[in-house]
């Protein structure tokens, strides 16, 4: 395991993607591995933590965790802006190696059966929660997070640090087409707060 | 109607909330109407254009658009940085004065009973899409956008135009507590997409 992965506490587990990023989401089913870009992937609750994933039909992604019941969301970084684009316009479908032409390099960790993207900033391992009316009629997943990682180099101490280190780090947020933004400067207020 | 306010086309409607800002909910029913921050709201589809939002059991806001059927989301600005955090640690259920407190001024849309937050960068109206199990289990909520404005100096052409006008129009992305990042630098690339 790279020495810069690592664990998230559940309970923080939702900050990974409180912020909207674009995500990558990776799943695998009998001898096949897939790997998608996703703008529409929101958290859902804090504990236990689950988030939401909007996956089209024609994904074979999709295929692929609607059979194995587990998925990675993982957040790219702006360094991943050509990968990201490119994984969310070809399909494995019509492209058989569509990984490699992307420039996709997967890894595991222990106790993971999912392939990970290598080089992203968090992984957020998800059991699916079947809800087939919602799958069939909305495209929308349910995940509980049931493992979480960060590299420590952009997540540490339970926050981001994209302030405190080199932009290539920043996550992608998908406007349309090949446009993105990355995210920005940070905003803090001295309010007390709910949460 | 704000010389500045223009409607938006609802096929593009979802670029307003497709980088994945956090947005304020207002919501209104017989006589009494309030404002709420969510971090997770997320794009559903394209056409006709749909969103999720999660709302938690204890806000008016919900109560409010489950008796109504309508709700207005917006994407405040980084000048709106406490108000955005005060409307989602205060509750109408507690202050009754919440809205004043927090510095939120309201105005109308001809043919939109949904009031809606001044001095926000884009605000969709949408018709909630009753799915009980969802709202109940998940406090997830659909809604269907019926209607789409931007301020036209911080959207045009169908584009957010961010990286041309003064940050304090920076869409506002939640971490947790008061602690916020606004949207960052322009990333394009070049490739065909499919979108």
């Amino acid at each position: 395991m790279d020495r810069y992965i690592a664990p998230v506490e559940l309970a923080k587990a939702y900050r990974l993607i409180n912020h909207g990023p674009t995500v990558l989401v990776s799943a695998y089913h009998d001898g096949v591995e897939d790997v998608m870009a996703a703008a529409w992937c929101c958290g859902l609750d804090f504990a236990p933590p689950k988030l939401t994933v909007v996956l089209d039909k024609a994904t074979k992604t999709r295929e692929l965790l609607e059979h194995d019941g587990y998925f990675v969301i993982q957040v790219p970084t702006a360094a991943q802006l050509a990968l990201t684009n490119q994984v969310g316009s070809i399909s494995l479908h019509d492209v058989p190696n569509k990984l490699a032409r992307c420039g996709v390099e997967l890894f595991h960790l222990e106790g993971v059966p999912v392939p990970l993207v290598a080089e992203c900033s968090a992984w957020l391992w998800c059991k699916l929660i079947s809800e087939p009316h919602n799958q069939q009629t909305y495209d929308l997943f349910i995940g509980e997070i049931v493992g979480a990682w960060a590299d420590s180099r952009v997540f540490s101490g339970g926050h981001w640090q994209f302030e405190h280190i080199d932009p290539q780090w920043r996550s992608l947020h998908h406007v349309a087409g090949g446009h993105f933004y990355a995210i920005g400067e940070a905003l803090d207020t001295n309010e007390k707060t709910a949460e």
